[in-house]
């Protein structure tokens, strides 16, 4: 089948249409929260801040900066594996996450930061908006190659608004714990994105197949991505955990399971080979489903060696299923995983909703204290007489509610996308920059022949 | 015209020269300050700071490592996309910033932290000697790949002086505020760049031009110092406002200006092409216009909205003058701008140097709080009875001080730098790295043949 | 001589053994510390503190963050120089660091932080165990090339369990200041990789010459590397000082340093070259030598025009050890020392090392004020009677005793790693990654022909 790729009036208008839309909303409706006004003079004042430190910025600053870079740097760039996808993965990347922090702040806003007749955001609205955009790029991962940056934008407009109203369910209504966002973002992104790229199954992918794989820099360069990613992750983790010990103790365990992953999905990948050659493809996604298990459970009593249990056992499960489980999904269920996002975080996701339910129920106050178990769970207000138990069900409950809201979404959008007139590559065009991109001519001598011949002798 | 290009005693002098004047300098002139010095301890208790955290390092050290990512990831990857001068873009961009964040320590330590005999520094001089590099970076944009190692030396010694006349005379003399630097950094540094290039036009250039384009590859690396860039102007804008919620708005000002930037370039690359596709020159620089353009307002009351609005209209003007102003200004007014830094710092700077004198003059008392419109203006000392119609009309007169000096610190500097014994390159060896570098030996088998034939067999 | 490199069991048996090990011994040995258990809220009542922000999360993880990024993609990228290593440099360097930060947080743990029967855990276990590995990418920089994955766990096992029996002498036995690491970091790393090295010396190493040097984009990916390293060094050398001014001045110095080391290192490179011409080596390392050598001084009373001297005598000596040093070791004393650490690390930590005794042994109570004094060396307790002549001659004692723990250590190690049987590669296959990687198939009309054949007009 063959589209009009052009999308000279569509990506322009489209953007155009929803930047107008995002300003004029944002007049009617978002305002500075009391920690970024003016008025934090008197407010300080008021509540007995012997220091501006005690501004939330300053506790969540850093975390912020962190996350960002893994939203633009670390997603975008481990999507440049591809040969010659390379400035969409990037570039798509930046617009659907730049479109998307905005429509989240106020979606997320409305839902969690509105009273008085505004939405009021501070710097943890941004490291929400920031996490819901990175279960678009999850989601984005899946159908990388094949969709137009016009369906992108559709697809966050749409991700974005289910992500928000899931957020909502599991956090405000299920009083589920999620910090790290195992269930809201990565389960969520990751089965979502899969029933996307299903309702828009190429039968011919093939195709383009020779151009489905990696050059050797692009691999260096899909490693920046990765690192970034991993290296980042205690912060995405403990981002917005309470202050203190809370996000103390999520950072210590994401590291832990991040480092134990590494070393079992390198095992597995080598065990996994002929020859017993690693496989870029597991060093660059594996290592990273650690991060994605503890997810939820990272802010939790999880202990270190917990932590290092679960990193242990997602480096296995991840590279198994990028061996056997991606290649069955493709060939029997008609699901063209590009990035492979199953194994990365639909999986891993799972493992970490499960964990965290299971460490919520084992909680005691034994162990976290009176005062902090209280305070880690909530236990207050209309949940006073809630036990750890009951909270572990509600986070089973959470698990089931995202797997829902990922199938029935990603059902209706992929219809929509579906619509013949996004500007959708080809099949045999799929995975190629050049048919949104204008090309730079690559001159014939110019990566072979540093001494070039047009370089005349300078000496006197 | 030829020039002799061997630096082999002219940049070793120059280096060492410029760098035993600077021990010596320090020397004499340099000393901790009061948070950097071990009499720290004695100062907590008198001024009864009732933590360590009090310290400044702890307000500005996660904002000063962002910003250190700007100057040298930031600007120097950024400038990478030319094809055949990437080690000349980071290598070039790393020597002039090095040696100007020394230099800035001293000449804004003499105007600004000068007392009892000595300059004090402690991490907010770090920031703005960073900073004041920055704009020597934006100028570096403009003659990038047609000056010596030489030239960018003597130009940050020179660009760097001028910078800190100008700072202090809009700093202090002035009353002027610009945290994020719209007129200090961008639009002297971008005028100043544009009237060196100016003054050192090449009329052959056009022998270089085939090297004046991408790669592929190079574009990918100029991605990373776009990102770079963009995730962390937030920090910029908000690393020496006030502590509390001057850093804080400043940084979620930041945030929105650049994403709407990011929707409208896109918009306007796919507009502008033919066929509807997008250019990656417009995706790596005119995305960051927002930034730019609210360097001083970000810390004012400019609203969310304001900053969508900012950055909405920047996204489009930086669009339109790559596409149309830089080939204009190159073939009619002999200026030959290499990165096309006119529209991303030229003119988004004056817009900034606007939107902050405007957002200034509406200042009021209702909006920040009595205290807080005093805190944010400083309103104190001899300032107690301006208003915020005089701050407003003390900005633009800032911005036309900033250009002023620009003008004339450009020709100045530009006529020193067109002397003919620099080193500089001839035209037709102008973006080339071989003329500075030793280059390596490109095997003729490596890039295309992986299984290289000299890989013997290792299985037993 | 030619060996089995077919890794398929021995590299997953150990990986999983080693990672089983980790998982039992944190699970017997591993809790958290205090700041990140939820009794933390008892804590801070019980100590009267006022606020969240004295939980060490906050005075250290930017930091943290910071050095993780240099362990990572620091080193990872840096080096990538290697035309056909690329995979390797970062894949190996992610495997070797994710072992290494388990094992040393608890052989650190048991040295430093063991108490009522666990070892406990928190920001500051985290950055330690991170430096320490840092000392192991030192070391793979010697052998870079030349061995295999296995090879460089079991390295990695042995040598940080030396760091930390050695880190526990200098920090505890000998009550050594050394924030940075230049005696326990750096010359340790080096002298212990350039003994293994020198065991496992390859006479026929030249046969793989021609892949031992750079290409035009791999000196680019290094280049990421180098600044990374480079900007955050600053995070490094002050990650682990006392709160308040010595961090804040740690800071400071290395800031200084590393400026200076920058002018020098290209004043030397330039000046050594017949043609003037800069060489990419340099450029890379040396100009991070200043780090290095402020590593033990940077907390003290070291001046910032003292460290600008340190940075400026570094750049010179480490270029100069790349060009007449490392061909002079690898031909008459058989050391092939692949990334020139010992230009980089070597005597740069060295000179760190007595830059840190002379600046102890100058210390004056004048300089720093009384109580600032008995602060920043430590002296109460048992060390109440120390003056500062007695701590800079333990200071030098520490380097002593470093640099016999590395030699010796290294001759074990290296014997231990001659053994046939761990996959290492063939001299004419070394410095190549497909060797151990799955290499992806290149195209030959991908990376020069943008405008691909097979992609078909789009448009209608």
């Amino acid at each position: 089948m063959v589209w009009n790729t052009n999308l000279r009036w569509r990506l322009p208008v489209t953007c155009l249409l929803l930047q107008v839309a995002l300003v004029v909303l944002f007049g009617v409706f978002v305002r500075y929260d009391s920690d970024a006004d003016p008025h934090w003079t008197n407010r300080k004042m008021q509540e007995n801040f012997t220091s501006d430190l005690e501004n939330e910025f300053y506790y969540r600053y850093p975390s912020f900066q962190d996350v960002h870079v893994m939203i633009f740097v670390g997603f975008g760039f481990l999507m440049t594996f591809l040969q010659r996808y390379g400035y969409s993965s990037v570039g798509f990347n930046f617009l659907l996450a730049a479109f998307g922090i905005q429509w989240a702040l106020l979606m997320q806003g409305w839902f969690h930061s509105y009273y008085q007749g505004y939405i009021h955001v501070g710097v943890e609205n941004l490291i929400n908006a920031d996490f819901c955009v990175g279960s678009v790029c999850v989601a984005f991962g899946a159908v990388l190659g094949k969709v137009s940056p016009v369906q992108l934008l559709i697809m966050t407009l749409f991700q974005v608004t289910l992500f928000s109203v899931n957020e909502y369910i599991l956090l405000s209504l299920l009083e589920v714990k999620d910090a790290g966002g195992s269930m809201t973002i990565h389960t969520f992104g990751a089965y979502f994105g899969l029933t996307v790229t299903w309702i828009l199954y190429r039968p011919s992918l093939q195709q383009s197949k020779e151009r489905q794989s990696a050059v050797y820099h692009s691999d260096l360069f899909a490693m920046i991505g990765t690192l970034f990613l991993w290296m980042y992750w205690p912060s995405f983790n403990s981002a917005v955990s309470n202050h203190g010990d809370a996000q103390h103790r999520a950072a210590i365990n994401t590291y832990c399971s991040l480092a134990a992953c590494v070393l079992t999905s390198v095992a597995l990948s080598s065990a996994l080979h002929k020859k017993g050659k690693l496989d870029m493809v597991h060093i660059q996604n594996a290592t990273l489903a650690g991060g994605v298990a503890v997810g939820t459970a990272a802010e939790m009593m999880l202990m270190p060696y917990g932590s290092l249990i679960v990193g242990f056992i997602c480096g296995i499960v991840s590279t198994l299923g990028f061996v056997y489980l991606t290649p069955f999904l493709e060939a029997r269920l008609r699901i063209q995983d590009t990035c492979g996002i199953h194994n990365l975080h639909g999986i891993p996701g799972i493992i970490g909703a499960i964990v965290g339910a299971v460490t919520a129920s084992c909680a005691t106050s034994d162990v976290y204290g009176v005062n902090g178990f209280a305070l880690a769970f909530g236990f207050d207000g209309f949940k006073t007489n809630w036990n750890a138990s009951m909270q572990g069900k509600f986070q089973a409950a959470g698990l089931f509610v995202s797997l829902a809201m990922a199938l029935v979404g990603g059902i209706i959008v992929g219809i929509i996308l579906k619509l013949p007139f996004w500007g959708q590559p080809a099949d045999e065009n799929c995975f190629e920059d050049s048919v949104y991109w204008e090309m730079p001519e690559e001159p014939k001598s110019t990566v072979l022949h540093p001494e070039d011949s047009t370089l005349k002798p300078s000496e006197p």
